[in-house]
């Protein structure tokens, strides 16, 4: 049988699966000469063999921890259960990885009406004694036995209201006395026993409680969330008890080894004097920041950075600590890999690499690229002073101010006169797409981190608070409620989606910037990667920002929205509708100027730069008026007598109803276009081929690349290509220039993957479209699938993602290792990349390393944090990546 | 350097590569001892030398021509160009692969000026001799000279009218003289030079043209339709000629060794006294048949037999013979394997495996399996005496009467009135789609077969002739014009798609039966198939039929349908609107009742063979009043101030609105319903389940196989599935009996078929949905495509077949591919199908049998061609295959 507990002295630190981390901590700091009080573990294994036995605690188990008591005895010189010196224990969950107030604590342990009176006598302080004694029984009515804490609470309110305490401080030790005895009726009443008296008892009681807490729901929830191993278990501390609030020579403090909202080198933290943890938390008195002890308490302060100092260099990586001083003699309960902002996160990771303490690889790896999306969104003012009223789950990140609206119709009214509104639901539903769309961010109170809300808006890029209990919505009443405030539709507030902060009023927002560490990540990260990083941009500005943020080309330069523009639009109708091929190649001539000074513009901001261009890909109808509404308007003009343009408008919608299709998506599109209209994509040459000319002549080096779009059959590319071949030798023939170009190919169909090797025959380039290649591969219309169904579908797990959010790896991951695997097998120089959204989805970005892309494109905003995931690609599929993992 | 030339003793007659098959024929002949003139064959690889040359002659060809000819003369005693017995010879093309009247013959070439005095001498026939001399003229000045036929048509005509002769033997020998005068000048004329009168001049320019005709305009398209290689060149026969018209002891005849319209053994042909060839051809005279040569001629009746039997032994196949009698001494011109109707085909195999001249094996692989459904379709009795007024191209098999119409509205609205229409157009396009629907059969004058109207009548199953150039079809009047005859809109017609012949009234037609021969013939290949024969049924009709014609179980029976019938589509209705999922339970039990007798009846008839039974498919918006119906009733009743109805349509416009889809292909359907609305899946599966315990109550065997639809990730059929189960077998414990049932998916979305793995754990068939498995393979929506792009597709051979009629082998069947292996690893007993269209198409269906399907599944109809086909894919992949081949 192996070991079912260890004292921190003997346990191995590193072992956090078996220790969990609380004790692996534990045992670190104890072997490192750091005082810790005197404590033991019992190990993760007894947990699970608690959940084999059907939660029952293992034979001779409790004999062990006789034993160790006896041990603890004789390390304290006080005794377990003793009516004169006391030995009390605190018993404390603590799983391998952290899952922060999800298990269960229990402090004060070994406390009866006997030993109460030994720490009465320890410490000369009754009220104390008592004040231990009633939150140990609440504390124990609550987890062990179940008893709600309201309960208790209940009791202590109406005792406190009974002798006009106003603060809990005000309370006598009498009044602590009388108060226990009313706790130990309400446990006789509601458990049909008495309060067990017997510390064994209650300590077994407790460490079973603990085990039981692994499995309580939220817990659960949690862990399916965080995607945690259910069957890892928890540890339980058994730790000797100490106390900060034993007069003016004692406190408890917490401190980081670094600043976790700033990541700046030195001891950050609070300190309370004469306090308990819990205390702390309760905010009754404001706690010292830990920097004033160098001044207050010299001797502490000097060993809490020495023992921050051995800590950083043990762990190599910044700690989050918990201590208490009793009666002057510093102890830490715990430390713990601290949690830290985003912005934190860069600084630390540069700065000890700086250091020497990690390695470069190492400090690009520390860096959760999700997390950097953080500073690229909008955030509330670090320094400013806002009034928080709420936390819920912060379920999409950024920062928003606005109005606050209660219904999405109102969300779009007000949205498009231009007001900042939020939306505020209790929760939202697919109707409310359109409410969201025209907000600036959303708050509900109900619902996780999977919830409609979180996932549309993720999906959006808006700022989201989920699940914040408590506020209380009322629809009726167009109001929030939230302890004794009030908020009204219209009232601002601001939202912090990164936090999770609900706050009142217009909080000062701050523009993403990059500081100097992160533009030195970047750098290290441009070192290591192999995929390079390309934007997607249709615009001047966006190809600007790109290569502002590092973009190595551009990988998809729509061409559509060109069309679009108010004074294009009515051209375009003509061309599309009008029979002759001559008229419409007359037309399109004046597009084509248009088009030329488009792409004019791009290819000179991305001098030297590769920019992929993709011919005109929609349905032609998409640019004429909607169906629905030329039906509308002919019947309006019918019915009302109204002849005079009616015949117009019933012609125009004969035509459209003629290019109405059953599914647009699969219709005639893409490259289809270019083999029943072949003017628009020649004309879109000529533009592209006019426009590099005229650079080559300025001395610029432009580097079209010319992508056909939603090719299933090479005889599609083959056709169209060699017709525009020739309209581009023509140019630039006419140019008397020589520009280096490319042609190739979207691969969205999932035929042009699995006939990748015909297709590079004619390809010089492939770029995957995973937008549309998911839809195809699932059968999913995004834009139905995300009204309807795919919401449902994560929502019940039957996938873990929303695909067009996440690479579906095994299904259209499966279709782009074929379409590499055979491109390069055919042409071995083929230039391959991504532009969907996920080129700037961090685990896609990891699949698109994996299977040899060249390059990843995403939005220009996104850039950083793609340049991030491909450094980390390339170092975890580096042979030697154990030693960065 | 290889041989150029073979005389007839010398060729290998089994290389019609080198020889073309009338070379090759010839030789065959000769070599058994079977009287032949004598000639000799220039090689196909001479025709590709002539093309390499840029269209020359190979140096030498005509010096070893001449020595040939030396031979020739010192074979029949004849000397070429000899004023007193000079040698006529005819030159005739004859490539590998019959390509019937696409190249060129020229006859009695040799004669010139001074020879034509010699076969007056020959024959002692003045008349005869000038006869073919015009002839000659007029077959080598359009043929070698390129002048157009028709000005040699109007000067014998106008000569004709001047000597007042009303049929071409009026015209007597000075008359043909003066003829070959005004010939001989029309050449002068057209060509600049005198008409080669140097009967080796004659030859040269003979040969040079026939090569040159390989390449002729009509030769190159009819070998793209047919995929006839388009270097394989045609070979050249120089013969002697002889002569069936000097008296009466001679004539000429065409025999078939096998009646090529019914299959029955023994001679059948036609012979005419006294005449040659094109005699036959131009119908002045009444052939005899060839039996009557029996009594009139037995001498050269039973040659006939014995020569008959002959090559039939040694062809193995029955032969198309063409003959001439000179003077009393038969000769041989030409044997070929005879084309014949799919019923003597049929026979034909049926006998001769009988006769044991041709295995079983062999018997089985001369049937086309496109050529059975002929057999499938209604016919014009063989037996009626029909007056064909013109003859297209037999574009879609099959028969059909009806009133002539011009256009496709006119047909619609007749159609629709119950009247049978056939609809007449020059050509059709996408607009008439409906019209064909509404029409018994398409006539066009123009287009080839894989025109629009071929296309799509062989998708509907309609009968078409198309590009029947002899009809003037004048819209405005409404009437075609065809020769001197006049039909009107209304008056009726028949067309004959099988043989593209244009019949005047109503033909009678016969239903398709089942001869003795085609039973024995499927018997047969039954014996050897691996893959069954299953179809698709949606109703007890067409199980029924599907039995009957050899089903061996159901592999689509599709539900929708059963909630379209009058009296439950109402039903269905509210249960798709209805919000309450305890009340749409309770609509559902109505609807409960209705599935269950249909299923039950189907179950009942298909007693012990599979049944599978897809759960509902469509969008639930499809069985709602379409939105567009909505949005004009709402706008009329608001317009009208009807205020009545108002709010109710209005009501339910907004419920279909919120369920319209931008791509309903890919949105809330198959399975998703399942999982969104798994109440009507409930309802069928308890359905299926209690018809299915019903009739095990009764003692049969009833073998439903439920299959879930549109599945594209494992967890949704897991899902589905799961909950499926438990009501199957909570019915079964219901009625306390076991059924053998299966659960099992359609693998019809790309990223089933990559994971099949995963789905094989869950399933126990899968059966390929390849009409959607194409559509998201190609991105091509149906619907769309082939209202759009698709048949222009087809048309420039981007596409070499609408992947909707014949299985892309390349990408979808490259899935395919991957899903059998797959699924197989993760479950050998995988039962795998096909319920696709393709299913029925022989050359998918031969796919389906390389990859090892289980079974392929088509409509009842179809049945027999599928069977043929599984047969003839088992032997053709036999190791030995070779043999059959």
């Amino acid at each position: 049988m192996s070991k079912n507990l260890y004292f921190y002295d003997e346990g191995d630190p590193s072992n956090k699966r078996l220790l969990g981390g609380k004790g692996a901590g534990l045992c670190a700091m104890t072997q490192l000469g750091i005082p810790v009080p005197p404590g033991f573990v019992i190990t993760t294994e007894v947990c699970r063999k608690y959940y084999e036995l059907g939660e029952q605690l293992p034979e001779g188990l409790m004999d062990e921890v006789k034993q160790a008591m006896k041990k603890l005895e004789d390390l304290t010189g006080k005794k377990f259960g003793d009516p004169t010196n006391p030995l009390l224990v605190s018993v404390r969950s603590g799983a391998m990885l952290s899952m922060p107030g999800m298990m269960d604590t229990i402090l004060n342990l070994g406390l009866n009406d006997e030993t109460v009176q030994g720490l009465i006598k320890q410490t000369k302080n009754e009220r104390f004694a008592y004040d231990s004694y009633r939150r140990f029984i609440h504390m124990f009515g609550k987890v062990v036995l179940g008893i709600p804490g309201e309960k208790f609470d209940e009791i202590f309110e109406s005792w406190k209201k009974k002798v006009g305490a106003e603060k809990d401080t005000d309370l006598s030790a009498k009044d602590l006395e009388g108060i226990v005895k009313e706790f130990k009726k309400l446990v006789a009443k509601e458990t049909g026993q008495e309060f067990p008296t017997d510390p064994w008892k209650q300590l077994e009681l407790a460490i079973a409680a603990v085990f039981k807490s692994w499995n309580n729901k939220r817990a659960i929830e949690y862990r399916n969330f965080y995607k945690i191993p259910h069957d890892l278990g928890t540890a339980v501390n058994i730790v000797t008890m100490v106390f900060g609030n034993m007069g003016e020579d004692s406190g408890t403090g917490v401190a980081f080894t670094r600043n976790p909202a700033t990541g700046e080198k030195g001891l950050y933290g609070e300190f309370l004097f004469n306090a308990q943890g819990e205390d702390v938390v309760a905010g009754i008195r404001t706690p010292l920041k830990i920097s004033e002890l160098q001044q207050r308490w010299p001797e502490i302060y000097s060993q809490l950075v020495e023992i921050s100092d051995k800590l950083e260099q043990y762990y190599r990586d910044m700690q989050d600590m918990e201590f208490t001083v009793e009666r002057g003699k510093l102890y830490m309960l715990q430390t713990r890999t601290g949690k830290r902002t985003a912005q934190a996160a860069v600084k630390i990771a540069v700065d000890m690499a700086t250091e020497g303490l990690i390695t470069r690889e190492e400090a690009i790896l520390r860096i959760e690229p999700a997390q950097l999306i953080q500073l690229l969104h909008k955030q509330v003012d670090p320094k400013a002073r806002v009034k928080i009223i709420a936390k819920g789950l912060n379920a999409s990140p950024g920062a928003a101010v606005g109005k606050v609206v209660f219904d999405s119709e109102r969300a779009k009214e007000l949205g498009e006169q231009g007001e900042k509104v939020i939306l505020v639901r209790p929760e939202t539903n697919p109707d409310d797409v359109g409410g969201i769309i025209a907000s600036q961010g959303v708050l509900t109170s109900r619902g996780g981190m999977t919830s409609h809300a979180a996932v549309v808006t993720r999906g959006l890029g808006k700022p989201a608070v989920v699940g914040c209990e408590a506020l209380d919505i009322d629809l009726e009443k167009k109001e929030i409620r939230v302890g004794d405030m009030v908020i009204k539709e219209g009232d601002l507030i601001t939202i912090n989606g990164t936090t999770g902060d609900v706050i009142l009023g217009e909080a000062p927002l701050i523009e993403p910037g990059f500081s100097k560490e992160l533009l030195t990540l970047l750098q290290w990260c441009d070192e290591v990667k192999r995929l390079e990083n390309w934007a997607n941009a249709d615009y001047p500005r966006d190809a600007q920002k790109a290569r502002e943020l590092g973009a190595q080309g551009i990988g998809l330069c729509r061409t559509e929205h060109m069309f679009f523009e108010p004074e294009r639009l009515p051209i375009f109708r003509e061309v599309i509708l009008e029979e002759s091929p001559e008229k419409r190649r007359e037309l399109l001539k004046t597009l084509q100027q248009f088009q030329k000074s488009d792409f004019k513009e791009i290819l000179r901001i991305m001098d030297g730069l590769p920019v992929v261009i993709r011919l005109l890909d929609p349905p032609l109808h998409e640019f004429l008026p909607r169906y629905e509404k030329l039906l509308e308007e002919v019947l309006t003009r019918k019915l009302s007598g109204d002849k005079e343009k009616l015949k117009e408008v019933e012609e125009l919608l004969k035509r459209v109803e003629e290019m109405r299709e059953a599914n647009p998506m699969m219709g005639l599109r893409g490259c289809r276009l270019g083999i029943t209209r072949p003017e628009i994509n020649e004309m879109q040459v000529r533009a592209i081929m006019e426009a590099a000319c005229e650079l080559r002549r300025e001395g610029k080096n432009p580097r079209p690349e010319i992508m056909i779009p939603l090719v299933s059959h090479v005889n599609e590319l083959k056709v169209v290509r060699e017709q525009l071949e020739r309209v581009a030798r023509e140019v630039m023939e006419q140019y008397g220039v020589k520009v280096e170009y490319k042609f190739g190919t979207m691969i969205e169909v999932p035929r042009a993957a699995l006939t990748a090797d015909e297709i590079a025959e004619h390809a010089e380039f492939f770029s995957f479209g995973t937008n549309d290649l998911t839809q195809m591969t699932f059968a999913f219309s995004r834009d139905d699938a995300e009204r309807s169904f795919l919401f449902q579908y994560v929502e019940k797990r039957i996938l873990s993602n929303d695909p067009f959010q996440v690479l579906d790896r095994v299904g259209v991951g499966k279709l782009m290792r074929i379409a590499v695997e055979l491109g390069r097998k055919r042409r071995p120089d083929l230039e391959i990349g991504i532009c969907g959204e996920h080129g700037g989805d961090p685990e896609s970005i990891e699949f698109c390393h994996e299977i040899g892309l060249n390059y990843v494109s995403c939005s220009p905003f996104r850039i950083p944090v793609a340049r991030l995931a491909a450094a980390q690609a390339a170092l975890r599929s580096k042979p030697d990546r154990e030693r960065y993992l």
